[in-house]
């Protein structure tokens, strides 16, 4: 991205050289992003981020199809990302059927379609959990809702993107988001891919740029740097995928066989980097805390939640009651995890939970002891 | 902005180091940022440039104003970035009154307040123009806007905040936005300053960034650059100020003694790197394609409609005849822009814009053979 940060600054709506030359850069990488979706560069729209690329599909999606019907259909455990712009719809006299999940976060495509009515227009399901990483039966929800003619089904890959390959047509979907920083490349650049023939109203109005579907000079150097960290999560996917698995096997091998610890979301239809574990009688808040003084950094949800003190949505939804979801803590490992990290993060994780625990037993006690 | 695409890569909502290191920085750039349009750092909203921040302004005013009225007062010669929002609340019923123009571009404060009616919720002025630079009287209209009890005034700083400087209390505006590359920061980032007190209504949701006023991981990078930028150009803005002054007077001096060639915009009251001129019997972008062959980048108006063959609605709006506007040119100069820069433009315009010119009446006359 650098030299378009520096010598090739110039925009790619600008009609001489410099601007051609960014031009040049955009539509390779349209097409690069194209190639790694399995589909075709005019059916990319390049965004700010994933979030944007959300909100552009939900609400242009529903405010296209409003002469058809009001009704959209979301599974329990999406992101905030999607939830909050189906909650704005909800102003508007738009309705948002929200379908439950198992004890795993997965959608039942049997329940889609029980949620489905005649004005259904919008089916939105993510590719995989951004909490748990439990992954969703896209494909299967796809057809199902696709049997209601004029209904649009969206996938929101943006946590997926970086560990599952994706291909459009194989999970015929109409509409797919992806985030740039969720697979190594930079915060602020996202897509959103609509298939040809898909019709929503831009969400962002300004200019002519990415064929009027959204406004606003491109962000050439993050784009092209989208591109790039794609094409290299996609093809080094192989290796990356039985590194990370590795790790976090001996994460999970040390870690679950604790007492009052265990693996939430599904056991295998899972992404490969992610361990989601509930510590019983801990606050996960105070885990994250004592590891991240340790250097080892963790989380306990989602990061666009982070200073709210509710209890994760996602955790809800699998039937988990708040005392248990308070315990909840967010491990991934990644490309540049080393076995030295896994030996670090075993020889510290475990006496951290512990300590935690104790600390909540002896306030509850201190707790009794001034009640009593 | 490098070190927040190399090393402190983390995501500012994340609860460890690397999260807590982006925050840091996000809010440190908020403060100068603020310090520059002076504002106070829980004003400023960033956004993914000047567009959205436009967008959200006056979709978000519109939208929390609904109660209260359905009217929205723009200037005739706004960006699309302004123009578009507001005709797409139209089909929300929202009106929109346009404000005409004189023959430099400028809005007479007294035509706002006569398009104004009780039920005016938003009126948008920018501060200068971007295709001929002409300064706006935002401040008195702003203070004639608000005679009306609840009615907010947005300015669009987006292409003035490079060359002016710019108090948002002095403006006495309510809403103010700029775009980072158009101050030489990078593309894909901008931001608004939203006065505090004043109710918008999110226009892209989902995450809790930017005190759920603009939802989505935050460009962190992008921020930071934003940020240096917007301060470097503060502080150096009497050198470049005279900079630019004194080589646009020498391109001035050179272009617009030639036959058929005059200023448009402002004389005086206009942008001090612009230079808006109309060669009458050319054709603006077959210039623009024969300066680009000799190396110089000038443009017929704004990149944002590149492509389209409509004539500029800024000259429309000016009084110019569809005929004349599309001699249109649009000559910028730059911090570093040379002496040499301007030798060279000046030995390569004035012949191009007669050989287009002769080459025109060539093809008029072969057009009338071929009729006759």
């Amino acid at each position: 991205m650098l030299p378009y940060l520096t010598v090739d600054w110039g925009n790619p709506s600008s009609p001489y050289a410099a601007g051609r030359r960014a031009r040049h850069a955009l539509d390779e990488a349209r097409e690069r992003v194209a190639i790694a979706l399995g589909a075709r560069p005019k059916e990319i729209v390049f965004t700010s981020g994933g979030t944007e690329a959300l909100n552009l599909a939900i609400k242009g999606a529903a405010w296209a199809g409003k002469a058809h019907g009001n009704r959209i259909v979301i599974g329990a455990v999406e992101h905030h990302a999607v939830t909050e712009p189906a909650a704005y719809l909800e102003r508007f006299g738009f309705e948002v059927a929200t379908v439950a999940v198992d004890r795993y976060g997965r959608v039942d495509p049997d329940a889609v379609e029980a949620a489905m009515s005649e004005h259904t227009i919008l089916v939105s399901i993510m590719l995989a959990n951004n909490e748990m990483g439990t992954i969703e039966p896209v494909a299967e929800i796809a057809r199902r809702a696709h049997a209601r003619r004029g209904c649009l089904v969206l996938c929101d890959a943006v946590q997926g993107a970086a560990w599952l390959d994706i291909d459009v047509d194989e999970l015929g979907v109409d509409m797919l988001t992806i985030g740039a920083h969720k697979f190594e490349g930079p915060k602020g650049v996202g897509a959103l891919f609509l298939r040809s023939g898909t019709h929503i109203l831009a969400q962002q109005h300004g200019g002519s740029q990415e064929r009027y579907r959204r406004a606003g000079t491109e962000n050439v150097a993050g784009i092209v740097a989208m591109a790039t960290a794609l094409d290299l999560s996609v093809r080094e996917r192989p290796d990356t995928r039985a590194h990370v698995l590795r790790h976090r096997q001996r994460l999970s091998d040390g870690l679950l066989p604790l007492d009052g610890v265990e693996l939430t979301g599904h056991p295998t239809d899972r992404l490969p980097n992610s361990l989601s574990i509930l510590a019983r009688g801990t606050d996960g808040s105070a885990v994250v805390t004592a590891l991240d003084l340790a250097g080892i950094a963790v989380s306990v949800g989602s990061a666009c939640t982070t200073g709210s003190d509710e209890v994760s949505h996602v955790l809800s939804a699998m039937g988990y009651p708040d005392d248990e979801a308070r315990g909840a803590l967010r491990l991934t490992v990644g490309r540049t995890t080393t076995d030295d990290d896994i030996d670090e993060a075993l020889a510290v994780i475990p006496s951290t939970i512990q300590a935690v625990r104790e600390g909540a037993r002896a306030m509850a006690g201190e707790l009794e002891v001034a009640a009593g």
